[in-house]
C-alpha cells in the first residue's frame, strides 16, 4: 500500500508583505496568498489527487489557505482537524520586528543565525508583549509548556508526536492527507521524512502555495524522496528566487 | 449550568438567487451570502458569544457560512465537525427546478404541499438525474440509505441522531457551539428544542445569516423559548418579508 501525503506552504501574508518576522502571530492572508491557495487546490484537482482529510496549524492563514484550495477542489467537505503543534515556528522577541530593521541592529551573522540555525532559537518574547500568545484562548491548555521562543529542533520536537498520533493514523487508513501549514513546521517534517541533517536543512526552502506531494511506503519512507511538487517550474523558479536573494 | 447554542443559516447562494429549488445540489454562496456570513460572524464578536466549535453539514454553502463567520469573529482555529445529517431537506425531483415553473406546472396547492408539508416529500430523484447525489464521495458510506427525497419529518428523523449523539456532548463540556446548516435542518431542531407541533412547524421561518442564540438548561429546555436573534431588527424584517410574500 502507498500513502499519499500532501504538503502546502500558506501563501502571502500581510506580514510577509510588510517583511515583519511573524511566527504565532495570527495574521491574515493578502489577496495575493489568496489566490496562491486557490491555486494550489485547481492543482491538486488537475492532477486528481483529491484530499479525503486535511490537517492544519491554528493559525489563519494556513486555515484560510486550506479552506481555498479546499473549495477550489471542490473538496471543502471532508474531516478538519487542527493542532498547535503544525504552527509556524514561534520567534520569540524577533515576532513583529522588521526583518531589515534587525538584520542592521544585530548584524548578518546574528540574524541569519535566529533565521537558520537548526539550535539557536531567538531571545524569548515577553509574556506581556503586544505580540505575545499569553492569554491566546487557543494555546489556554499548553500552560506554562507554551513557547515563548523556538529554533528548527524545538519545532521537529513538538511536531513529530502529532505527526505519529494523528496523521500517520489517517495514511495507514488510506486515507490522502493535505496538510496546510507553514514555511518551518514543513521544513520540519520534510526533515523527518527525507532524513535530512540538521546541516543540510539550512539550505531547504519550501515554495508557497504550491502542493508538495509525498508517496510514502509502509514504513513512511518517501517513495519520491523530497517530494514532487504538482508545478516544478514554478516551484523552481520561487526556490532560485530564494537561493538569488543570499547571493545579492 | 447553561448551555450556549448558535443557530447560523446560511446566506443566499447562486440557486436561492435563480429561484432553484437546492436541496442537497452543492452550490456556492453569492457575493451577497458572503457577506452575510461575514455579519454574522461580527454579530457573534459584538455579543461576545464566542464559539468554542462548529458543528457544519456537508454542503459548502454551510461550510463556507461558518468559515467566513469565525473569520470575522475571530475564532478559525477552533475544533469542526461536519456531518451529512445536517444538509439542508433532500427536495427530490424538484431539485434543479426552477420555483415559479413548478407552481405553474403543479399548482398552488401542490406546490405548498411539496414546499411545506411535514410528513410528505416530492417525488425521488432518479440516480442518473445530473442533481443526484449518487456516487458523490461525500455520501459513499451511505450507500442505499441516501435519501432520495425528504420531506421535513425525515430531516427531524436524521438530523436528532446527530444532535444527541454529537452536538449534546459538547454542550455538555460547557462548549459554546455554533451550528451553520440550513433553512429546513434548522428548523428541524428548532421544532425538536421548542417542541412545536407538525402543524405549527410551516409557519416557521428562520431568516439567513442571523445567528439565533439559544440558552439552554441541563434538560436541554430552552431558558429563552425561541432563541434570541442577534439582530432582532433584522430578524424581525426578514421574518414579515417571507409572510408577506404568500399575500401577494
Amino acid at each position: 500500500m502507498t500513502y499519499e501525503l500532501i504538503l502546502l506552504r500558506h501563501g502571502q501574508s500581510d506580514w510577509n508583505e510588510k517583511n515583519l518576522f511573524t511566527g504565532w502571530v495570527d495574521v491574515s492572508l493578502t489577496e495575493k496568498g489568496r489566490a496562491e491557495a486557490a491555486r494550489g487546490g485547481q492543482l491538486l484537482a488537475e492532477h486528481g489527487l483529491l484530499p479525503d482529510v486535511v490537517h492544519t496549524s491554528l493559525l489563519q492563514r494556513a486555515i484560510t489557505t486550506a479552506h481555498l484550495s479546499l473549495e477550489a477542489a471542490g473538496r471543502l467537505w471532508i474531516p478538519v482537524r487542527r493542532n498547535w503543534r503544525l504552527n509556524e515556528r514561534h520567534y520569540g522577541a524577533l515576532q513583529g520586528k522588521d526583518k531589515a530593521a534587525i538584520r542592521e541592529e544585530y548584524g548578518e551573522e546574528q540574524f541569519m543565525t535566529w533565521r537558520r540555525s537548526f539550535d539557536t532559537p531567538p531571545p524569548e518574547l515577553d509574556a506581556d508583549d503586544e505580540f505575545s500568545q499569553a492569554g491566546d484562548p487557543r494555546y489556554a491548555e499548553l500552560g506554562e509548556q507554551a513557547p515563548r521562543t523556538e529554533c528548527l529542533k524545538d519545532v521537529v520536537e513538538r511536531m513529530l508526536p502529532y505527526w505519529e498520533s494523528s496523521v500517520v493514523p489517517d495514511l495507514q487508513e488510506g486515507r490522502t492527507v493535505l496538510l496546510a501549514a507553514h514555511g518551518n513546521s514543513l521544513r520540519a517534517l520534510v526533515k523527518h521524512l527525507d532524513g535530512i541533517s540538521d546541516e543540510d536543512i539550512a539550505g531547504l526552502n519550501i515554495p508557497t502555495g504550491i502542493p508538495l506531494h509525498y508517496r510514502l511506503d509502509e514504513g513512511l519512507s518517501p517513495l519520491n524522496p523530497g517530494g514532487t511538487y504538482l508545478d516544478p517550474d514554478a516551484a523552481q523558479d520561487a526556490i532560485a528566487a530564494v537561493a538569488n536573494q543570499g547571493r545579492r
